[in-house]
Formats: structure tokens, C-alpha cells, sequence
């Protein structure tokens, strides 16, 4: 279904908003507008909160209005959280009252079987478009802007993320989701989850041009099931390449789940290797699992580049160690021999209990914090390593030993990746861990597999860029 | 460096004694053997537990004995953490008194570059096998068995883990405490978690004979690195196959870990793909990385045995469902057309908003439990259905409407497994999904990607036995 030529619209008002209406406002938590109102007043939203009622005086405690023209300040954004049927109403206001920006959580549109949804969704997006209002939806969760205090969805508990310079734009609400909890247990942070919805008149190329300038955003996800503006998304792409990382997640790499796409969201994911093929070449890395898009965005948001390939693998006990080698090694990197000055002192430090080359066994110079942090300077150091990988499973017996090992490493910046899994049960060692993490030290990862995966990416994503900087010169 | 026949031995001493000694027993936390008494002591062990130190009268306020010989009782195991040159006399000593069992710690032997490190090894081996002891290590961090509350390794927090029937044998202390913290954070369990060292006598066969007869271990795992006695275990396990589900994960793919191996243990990881092959061969499932080793475990632990490929996929939000779907169409599994009397009653239940035929979203009945309910029901009894995922990402809007569920899971059985992602940020329905997985009816994985994978090691392995079946009938 052709919607038109794409209008470029101003995204701050819903991103920045001063003031924000909730139309459909309730104190009746099996409302969705009971959920909206939560998210925003736990969230600690900082301007304007009003919710829109004509029923009731009142909704937690803040007075309501009738509608958003009874009030008499300007109001940037409106969450609608209503039936269907009474949004184009909710528009007709809206624009009256020049708000620019509307997150349409409502449900009931191009997504359902009745031919009326689609209708009503093109009737909306010709009131949207001539108003000049950016619309996040329908058929939402809402989004949430952590770096403003924003909570505009229905999951107050998108509140107790982590801020942080990752922005996620999605086709699913459920893998919105998935991350954010993901995130909430693994040390992750945003800075803004968008619930992308039906796409009424905002798409991905407007989200991936607007965070592309947003000084809050560092490294971009897209989520994808199926994509109706692909071309404009790739130019989009091509134009910022290398300014900020992009990474993508595609589902509907199955027919099955190519239909069910089409189900969802009303567009078909086509087919899979086209779009992986064309992603890669407008510079975006590609991944093929929540894990390892959470894992590369950490990874990509923290650390710098490697230069190359060449890795030092450091671990307190050898298993852990062999399983990173063989992911590196897999994803076309090297396990490189240090230097022979770097190899002396790891021999001065490390007793002759083998494993001194790379991988280094650690675990014999465990109680002795000066060799460990011998060893680390020496291989960050030397010119022959691109990237370190440091793990360790920590329990009270080793517990003791590393104490200062934090402090020795917020001293070093040699502008290599360090990937960690420093890994205990809950209560060992966790505070060091995520100080460290929100220091930029290191980003710290669940599995050894993992954190050489994520160092995989780093590689892949800067093989890109280097291949694209060949390619133009 | 042969070893020369291998000797059996009853290991019931070690993995049910009545009584443990623990020899370079300590208070001095900077000590393993502090280590090994407060696991012991805090693991809730019932036997009697015989600190030996010639030092100090008592060790966390137990008397102790200056050698074994000089206590009266009878002593099954002895956990031995003395530096490695005393330990040919502590040998003698168990020999005399009788010890059946012995788990050593120390380190220093066959793993040390020192030509006398192998030598000593040799020789405690010739002690060990005419005096009939079976020995876990030497260069372990022990093991436990949680069936009898029995921590005989440094490791105190092991005991937090659950009980079940998972035991894992490994040939890394760094990869054994990695599944342990994975699962006590996945609500994953143990009976037995072995860390094999350097093999003294006690070798991957004997391990894999003695839980095969072991009445509380349902599945096996093995991590493996190198292995000496490669054509034993594939004996045993061919002999035994089928019996007990066995899973193996082994690392040193790559020629850095296959040398890496060699330092490590002492033994030549040899070529990856041949061993896996062998292995599966002899009908044992391997494994990629350590998730998708304890989610493979957890599954085949708890889940009956899909009868055939195809599957369901329900889920809460309809983007889980297709990385789900993803994933089973990646691994040989189809997401099959439902029955007409299915379909009817699906449709029936759910409004029309798409997505009714397989995979199932049912956000949209989210608010009606009858209808969920309702839903499952029909699928789990499709008999074109043989395994069904389930997938939800819960956050506090959608919370309230699933009460009710988790009990009508308890009233079906159809015998087909139910694999799960109810995922939610913490403290939102964790207690209910515990108590499901405890009670046998499911299991609970992080991602939907991990809970399709699982899904997928549970056809792998019934393809392995259904294989094995058809070429020996």
C-alpha cells in the first residue's frame, strides 16, 4: 500500500518535548492510559504533564482537562492511548491546538483484517502529514527518551534502565522489551527505545536521520521485520555512513515468519539475504540474535576500535580462555604472539605453570595483584595486540586477590578494546565491575563466548568502514 | 604419556562418603584449605567432616586431628590442599588408613612446564592405583554433589545452587563455576559438578559409567579439551547410549586452543571436527558455547522428547515469535499448519487482528485468560503439534491479565515438551515461572532465540536416538 511521498518532519518536539498531554488519561490500571500516566510521572519527566480526561478530575493527582485545547499553554507532544474510533477526533484537536508530536499507542489499524483499519490509517496520516504533527505509530508500546527523563509508553519499568548512548528504533514492541530487560540485568543503558508501530508518517530513514544528529545517541539499533522505504533507508544509511555506528536485528529470515511479518505489521520482510546483502553494503553491521545485538551495541557504544585483528586473550583459569579463542578465531581473528619483550615480562611475572603465551593462564599469579597488573600494562602495551579480552570467574576464594586491579585499570587508556567477563555470583566483586563499566573502562559481558562476540563485531564493524574508505578513494 | 590400563574403581566413597577429611584444613582465609572447610561446613554436608591440620587444635571450631591415622572412625574421602611436594605422604597415609576417595586439589604436577611435576603425577597415580583410591585432580578446584550436600571443592558458593539432575563433568574449573553462576542467575541446577584436572585416575569414561548408574543424574554433561582416553569414552558412551541424554562441549577448535590445551592439561585437543564427529557418532549431542550447553541440559532434563519436527509458537508480542520461528526453521524444525478444528478454535478466541495461525500472537486476547488458556489448551492437544514455545515479555500492563495461567499449566500434560520465554523485569511474576519450572511443567529460558535453541537441541538429540534406532534394527 503506497502511503506517499515521505514528509520531513522536526522530531524534537517528540523527543524534547515541554509539555506532554495523555489523552485517554486514567486511574483504572486495567486502562493503558493508567500505564502512560505512570510512565511518566515515575520517570521523573521534568516539564508539563497533562492528562486528558473528560470524565474525571483528576488522575493521579494531577487536575485533568476536558480535551488539549481547554488548556491553555502550548503543548509539544500527545500520547493517545483511546479506541480507534475516536482518534481522528483526538487528530482534528491536536491540530488545532498545534502540537507537533503524537505517540498513537492505540491499536486497530493497517494491522487488522477489516480493510476499515487501513483506512482509518490513511485517513490519519493525511490529517498528520497536512498538520505537520510526527506521529510514532500506531499500534505502539510508545517510546521513551531516557536522556530527557521521558517515559512517553506504557511500561513504567522502561524507567529503571540505565541512561546511556545507545538508541534502539524497533518494528516490535516484544523485542523492545526483550532488550530493555536484557539491559536491566546486564549493566546495558539507552538513551531512547522508539515502538516504530504501523509507521504512520515517522520510518526508519527519519529515526536513523534524526539520531544521527542527536548528540544523546551514539551508536543506533534498528529492529526489522519488513521494510516499506528500503531505499530510502540505504541512502539514508550510505550518506552518514562511519558518523555513528548502525546496527541491525532482521527477523522473517523464514517464510513463515516472512507472513507472519505481514500479519504484524502489514509489510513483507522479503527476502532475508537481499536485505542482510544490501544493510552490509550501506555499512551496517548485521547481527543474528537479541544477545549479540545488545552485546555489539554495549561493545560499539564504549569501546574505541580495534586497529586490527590481533588479540591478547588474558583469563584467571584456562577453559574460559580456549572458548574466546576459538570464537575470535572463528570470526577471522588472530590470537597473535606478543612481542618478545612483552613475552619476557609475562615470563618474569607468570611461574613456569605454562600457558604464558597467548591465551595467558593468569590463575597462578592470582594472589599476586602486581603481577596481574604486570601483565596487563605489558599486553595492552605492546604494539602487536589490537584488542584484550580479560576473563575471570570470580568466588571467595579469589575473591581477595584482585582487589585494586579496578583502580590500575581507570590509569591505562591505550585506546584498545577491553572486553571483560568478570563473572561471580550475585554479590562478588559486581559493584567494582559496573563502576569500572560506567567509567568507559571496559564493557563487561555474560559469557567468555560473548565477550569475544563482541569484540567480533567491533572487528567486523571497523573492517567496513575500512572497506568503504577504499572503495571511495 | 601413557599412564598405562585404566583401573575401576567404585566411586560411591567419593560422591557419597560417610565421613571427608580435609587435609591442610585452615582458619587463615588466604589458604585453600579455609576455602574447603567453609564449603563443606556451609554446603549442609551431614557426614562427618575431619579437619586435619598438625597445627592448631581447631578449624571453624572443629577439633582437629594432626593425621588421618590418628582418627578413629572410618574415612571415605579426603580432600587433600597441601602444597604439591607433601602430597606423596598424605598418600601413604589414606593408603593405610583406607581412604577410598581422594580429591586433590593441589596443583603442580603433569600441568607444569618442571619435567618433575609429570613425574610426581606418575608416581601418585602407582600409589593411588594399588592402594585402590579413585582420585578427582590432582590441579581441581573439586567437586560437589548436591544431591547429598556434599561440597568438596574451594568454591563455598556452589551450594547456592538448586538441586536437580544435571551433572556436569568438566576438564575446566573456569568453565564449571561459569555454568554454575549461569544457572543460579537462570534458575538452572545441578546433582554433580566435577572438576576432572589433570585425570590422575579418574578419567571421562569413568565418570560417564558411574553416572549412567547414578540415580540422581539425568543428563550428563562433558566439557572437554583434550582427551587421552578418547576410545574408552566413545565405548562407554556407544554401550550406553540413549540411557541418559549426554551433551558435549569442547573448545580448541582453533590451533591457538589446541596448543593451549596441551599446556593446560596436558593432553592434544587434536582436530575439532573429528572428535565431534566421534562423539556424535556415539550419540552425543555437542554443543557451540556454554549457553546454549546449560540450555540444552535444562531442557533435556526436564522436557519430554518432541516426537517430531513440528512446533507451535505462541507468543505475547509478535517479533519474539518471528526470531523464534527464525531460529526452528534454521535448525530443521516447521512451524506447522495447525488442524482446521485448531484453527477454528483459535480464531474463535482470538479478534481478528492476524496473526491466528501459526505463530499465534495473541497480545490481542491478552486481557481474556479464558482465551489464553483456551488457546494452549487446543494447540498442546493438536496432534499435528509436537513441541510448543511460548513467549511473553511481561512488564506491569500486561501483568494482571495472566494470573490464572500459570496454574491451568499444571493440569495438562500431553507429553510434549513446553519451552518458555516469560520474561519480565525483576519482580514481576519470577516467583510464578519458578515455581512452574520446579514443578516440571516447563522450562523458562532468557531470550526467545535461546528458547528456540533449546527446542532445537531436544530434536537434534531425539533425531540422534531415532537414527541409532533404525541402523542397529
Amino acid at each position: 500500500m503506497s502511503q506517499g511521498p515521505p514528509v520531513c518532519f522536526n522530531l524534537d518536539p517528540l523527543f524534547k518535548p515541554r509539555s506532554v498531554a495523555v489523552i485517554g488519561a486514567s486511574d483504572n490500571p486495567g486502562k493503558l492510559g493508567f500505564h502512560v500516566m505512570k510512565s511518566l510521572t515515575a520517570g521523573g519527566f521534568q516539564g508539563v504533564i497533562l492528562p486528558v480526561n473528560p470524565g474525571s478530575g483528576t488522575v493521579m493527582g494531577i487536575r485533568t482537562v476536558p480535551s488539549v485545547n481547554t488548556f491553555e499553554g502550548p503543548v509539544d507532544l500527545a500520547v493517545v492511548a483511546l479506541p480507534s474510533g475516536a482518534v481522528p477526533a483526538v487528530f482534528e484537536e491536536c491540530a488545532a491546538k498545534g502540537v507537533k508530536g503524537i505517540v498513537l499507542i492505540t491499536a486497530g489499524f493497517k494491522e487488522i483484517e477489516d480493510p476499515r483499519g487501513a483506512e482509518l490509517q490513511v485517513r490519519l496520516r493525511g490529517m498528520a502529514d497536512r498538520a505537520g504533527i510526527a506521529v510514532i505509530g500506531p499500534n505502539t508500546f510508545g517510546m521513551v527518551n531516557l536522556s530527557r527523563n521521558l517515559n512517553a509508553s506504557f511500561t513504567p519499568e522502561f524507567s529503571r534502565l540505565r541512561k546511556g548512548g545507545v538508541s534502539l528504533v524497533s518494528q516490535s514492541g516484544g523485542i523492545s522489551h526483550l532488550l530493555a530487560f536484557m539491559a536491566m540485568q546486564q549493566n546495558g543503558s539507552f538513551s531512547k527505545i522508539i515502538g516504530l508501530g504501523n509507521r504512520l508518517n515517522v520510518d526508519f530513514p527519519d529515526m536513523l536521520a534524526y539520531l544521527m544528529e542527536d548528540p544523546d545517541t551514539r551508536v543506533i539499533l534498528l529492529y526489522v521485520e519488513g521494510l516499506e522505504q528500503a531505499r530510502r533507508l540505504l541512502e539514508v544509511a550510505r550518506k552518514t555512513r562511519g558518523r555513528k555506528p548502525v546496527i541491525a536485528y532482521k527477523t522473517g529470515r523464514s517464510g513463515t515468519s516472512d507472513r507472519a511479518s505481514f500479519s504484524h505489521t502489514g509489510s513483507l520482510a522479503g527476502r532475508h539475504e537481499i536485505y542482510q546483502g544490501a544493510l552490509r553494503q550501506a555499512g551496517i553491521l548485521c547481527v543474528e540474535d537479541a544477545e549479540e545485538f545488545l552485546d555489539a551495541a554495549r561493545a560499539l557504544a564504549s569501546c574505541p576500535l580495534p586497529l586490527g585483528r590481533r588479540v591478547a586473550v588474558l583469563s584467571g583459569q584456562a577453559g574460559p580462555g580456549m572458548a574466546a579463542c576459538d570464537v575470535c578465531e572463528r570470526s577471522g581473528m588472530e590470537i597473535v604472539s606478543f612481542s618478545a619483550e612483552t613475552q619476557e615480562k609475562i615470563n618474569e611475572l607468570l611461574p613456569p605453570l605454562a600457558l604464558r603465551s597467548n591465551p595467558v593462564d593468569m590463575g597462578p599469579a592470582w594472589y599476586n595483584s602486581d603481577a596481574i597488573a604486570g601483565i596487563l600494562r605489558a599486553v595492552l602495551e605492546d604494539k602487536h595486540v589490537d584488542a584484550v579480552l580479560l576473563l575471570t570467574m570470580f568466588a571467595s576464594a579469589n575473591r581477595e586477590a584482585v582487589s585494586g586491579i579496578s583502580r590500575l585499570f581507570r590509569d591505562w587508556s591505550q585506546g584498545k578494546p577491553l572486553i571483560t567477563c568478570l563473572l561471580s555470583p550475585p554479590g562478588i566483586w559486581d559493584e567494582e565491575v559496573l563502576a569500572l563499566e560506567d567509567a568507559g573502562v571496559l564493557v563487561n559481558l555474560p559469557t567468555p563466548e560473548r565477550s569475544a562476540g563482541a569484540l567480533a563485531s567491533l572487528w567486523q564493524y571497523k573492517k567496513m568502514l575500512d572497506g568503504a574508505a577504499r572503495s571511495t578513494r
